[in-house]
């Protein structure tokens, strides 16, 4: 059995789940609570240490700690449906998208959330190691957000999915991290349509809709 | 024919070349000269909004603007040599490596770089919009940096490989990562000799010893 470690509230390991759901790949899920920082303890330490969620220990005992390697174990492991790409043009696709929004969004809600957050003090970046908050950063990684956004909603016009025309992991790292947003009260304005009428869309999947965030 | 956008000094376009060249696959290439600001100029910018390299460009017209999009094309259009892992759980070990290399190592030289360089002043990151320097963010990012070869160095003690038994992405990102540290004048200390064995024998593979950095 594969084991998930897990923090339902957390976004990173919201997107390993949904990729997981939607390929109906079960695992065993350890709960591993950030907010009384359980990452940072011996125990979970052995496990992963880096102190990041999500990670998927595989059943020789591997444990992969990045989203990025649980995403390509998944795929390889139970092909359908495909959410990295069918064909090497759409494989190129879902992989510049999925890394344009990790970096363009996600990094941003990062960077603005971490270095603000009282409860985040000296936590500025995930990891066994304390970083101090750098409050410029986190006035950087609120405009980066707000463009990231106008990006997408662009992008979006005319297409029902990110990268390819069908569902795949770019659309799953790019709800995640519109809802992420909110963390930092940054939103898709009314005037953002395609963005919206699209996070509607996926909102609903199985995959998403039923999962707590 | 594919079209590569390259420009040789840069780390980035680098990790392209040298993947690209495993797999024997032939492009055109255009130098994109990012000492002059070309990235930033209207024709580029109309290549690639994001105006950053490596771009490729294939034979429908598709252009993939990240590296990311650029390993996922070549590894399904050339299976041969697999770079990305064969199985389902060394592809899992071999992205959760190179992710783990890309945000421990890579972004730490590209943060200590951006932040303190006077020819990057406004540059602190790619891509059309000008941030300034943040001079906390240079500091940190050596900071990092030195946590990160250490960090390689114990993961490469006994192994020929960073994450699998074979040659792969991890090793080229790590290369790269090494080999763009000496912009901030970190390098392997004498005692990280697992990290200096391995760096001397991924550098002497023909698909990177015979290419200019």
């Amino acid at each position: 059995m594969l084991v998930f470690y897990d923090f339902t509230p957390a976004p990173s390991p919201r997107r390993a789940r949904i990729f997981l759901a939607e390929k109906a790949i079960e695992t065993e899920t350890v709960q591993v609570n950030l907010r009384t920082r359980e990452q940072l303890g011996e125990a979970y330490r052995a496990i992963n240490p880096q102190c990041t969620v999500p990670a998927l220990k595989l059943e020789d005992g591997t444990i992969l700690t990045e989203n990025a390697g649980i995403f390509a174990f998944a795929e390889a492991f139970r092909p359908d449906p495909p959410l990295l790409g069918r064909t090497p043009t759409e494989k190129g696709l879902v992989a510049t998208w999925n890394a344009r929004i990790e970096q363009e969004g996600f990094a941003a809600v990062a960077e603005a959330l971490r270095n603000s957050s009282p409860a985040m003090k000296d936590r500025a970046l995930t990891g066994p190691i304390d970083y101090p908050q750098i409050p410029e950063l986190a006035e950087r990684g609120k405009r980066r957000l707000e463009a990231f956004l106008d990006m997408l909603d662009a992008r979006l016009a005319g297409r029902d999915h990110v990268a390819v025309d069908t569902f795949s992991l770019a659309d799953i790292t790019g709800l995640v991290v519109v809802d992420f947003g909110k963390m930092v009260k940054i939103e898709p304005r009314d005037d953002h349509t395609n963005l919206r009428r699209w996070h509607a869309t996926v909102s609903a999947r199985p995959s998403v809709g039923r999962q707590a965030r």
